[in-house]
C-alpha cells in the first residue's frame, strides 16, 4: 500500500456562496494530491505526457461528511491500495485544520496511449517506484 | 420517473491541454441539469435558498465513457427515480451532438435547514410539483 | 461597428461566499459572449482553431460595477469598434435581470498560426463576415 | 512599497486545450499572491471577513506576455504601491521557471462593511501592519 498526504490551502474562488466549498472542485484537489504523491515518488505526469501516455478519467466517486471551508488548510491522503495495471485507483480522504475527516472519494484512471488513442501498460518506472510499496511487487524490486 | 433534457455547450474554460472537459467541471454541468429541470417545473433552487433550505451535496459519482470537446452542445438527461425525502436523489445521461452517451453520473443532496443547520423535509410545494411524476405519491396530488 | 447580445445564467459554481459572482469568471462570461457573436455572424471558433488559427487573450480588463448574483439571466452585450487586423478587440458591457449596468471590460486577442506560433492576418472569411459592420471595410464586400 | 513573493503550481485543472493556462484563471492566482501576501504580514483575509469587512474587486487587469503551462511552479511577486486607504491596489508580475516575466496585472478592491455595504476605512491594525514600508505612515508606526 501506498499512501501519500499533500497539504492544500482553500481559496476564495472555490467557495460558494453556501460558505463550502463548491462540490465540483474537489477533481482538482484530488488532482493535487494524486501529482503531488507522484512527484514524492520522483515521478512527473507531466513528463509521463511528454512521453506519449494520457491518464483520462473514468471514475470519480465522492463522499462529502462535513464542508470544507475558505482559507482552511487541508490534508489530503492519497492512497493506493494495488499496484497499476492498464488502470490506477486512488483512494482520497481529505481532513480540515481540526483534524476532522470531511470528504473520502477515489479516481479510476487509465494509461492510454496518445498516439493511437488506446489504453497501454504504464511506464515500468512507474512500475519501480511503486512496487517497494506492493507485495505483489517483489519480483519488480 | 421525472425525466428531463438540458442542453449545454462546452466552453473553452472547461477544456484541458487533453483537449477533453476536465472531470472536476461536470459538477457544474450536472448543477445546470438539475436547476433547470428544476425550473422547468416551476420551481427555483435560488427561492428555496431564500426560504432558508439549502441543499449541500452528500455524494457525488461519475464514469466517464467518451471525452466531451470544446464548443459541443451537449445534452443532459437528469431522471428523478423517486419522490425526495430528506435527500433527494438525481441521475445523469450525457450526450453528445452524435447523440453518443459520453458520461453517466447521480448526485445525492440533502434538505438542510439555513437556521439549524440539520436535515429537514423538502418544501410542500415541491413535493406537490413532483407528486404527478411518482405512483407512490397519489395521495399529495 | 458590431454589436452582438448574448444571454447568460450563473451558475452556482459561479459564486463566492461573499454570494458574489467570483471575478475570475467573467473571463468564461466574455468567452461566451465572444464565441457566439462569432457564431451569429455565422463563423465557428472551435473551426477557426481546426483551420490552424488560434487566438490567445493577450490583455484583460475588467470594472465591477455591481455583483452578478446566483441565477440571474445576464445580458452580455459585446462590441466590435474596428475591423480585426493581426489582433481583435472586444468590448463588453454586462446587465443584470434589472437592466442595471453591472460590469465592463475588454479583451484584446492576436491571430496566431499553431504551426508557426507566430502572430498571422485573421482568415479572410472572417473579415468578410465582419465587412458590413464597418465603413473602412467597404471594398471587402 | 511592500513586496511579496508567492509560489503556486499550475494544475491540469487550470489549462485549456491550447495547452495554456486559461486567462480567466489568473484571477484566482492574483487572489491567492494577495491572501499569501497578507498572512506573511501577519494578517488573515479570513479574520478580516469575521470582522464584519469585505474586498469586493472593483477593477482588474492582465496582461499576457507568454503562456503559463502545466505544472509549472510560477512565481508571483505582488507589490503596493500606496497604502490603503478606502481602496487598495495589488499590482502582480508572474514569473516561470525560466524567470521570464509571463504575466503583469493588478487588481483594486474596496473596504466595505457587510453590515452597511457601504465602504469603509480599513482596519487600524491592517494599517499598522503595512505602515513600515510607506514613508507616508510614519506616524503611524
Amino acid at each position: 500500500m501506498f499512501v501519500f498526504n499533500t497539504n492544500l490551502r482553500v481559496r476564495y474562488a472555490d467557495t460558494d456562496q453556501m460558505g463550502y466549498v463548491y462540490y465540483g472542485n474537489y477533481g482538482a484537489y484530488y488532482e493535487v494530491a494524486r501529482v503531488e504523491s507522484l512527484r514524492h515518488l520522483g515521478y512527473s505526469y507531466k513528463d509521463l505526457e511528454a512521453q506519449g501516455v494520457m491518464m483520462p478519467v473514468l471514475e470519480n466517486y465522492s463522499k462529502f461528511l462535513l464542508p470544507a471551508k475558505y482559507d482552511e488548510l487541508l490534508r489530503i491522503e492519497v492512497t493506493l491500495k494495488a499496484l497499476p495495471s492498464v488502470r490506477i485507483q486512488f483512494y482520497y480522504r481529505i481532513f480540515n485544520e481540526q483534524e476532522q475527516l470531511i470528504n473520502t472519494g477515489n479516481t479510476l484512471l487509465a494509461f492510454v496511449s496518445k498516439d493511437s488513442g488506446k489504453p497501454c501498460r504504464p511506464p515500468q518506472i512507474l512500475l519501480k517506484l511503486f512496487s517497494p510499496f506492493f507485495d505483489e511487487a517483489k519480483d519488480l524490486k
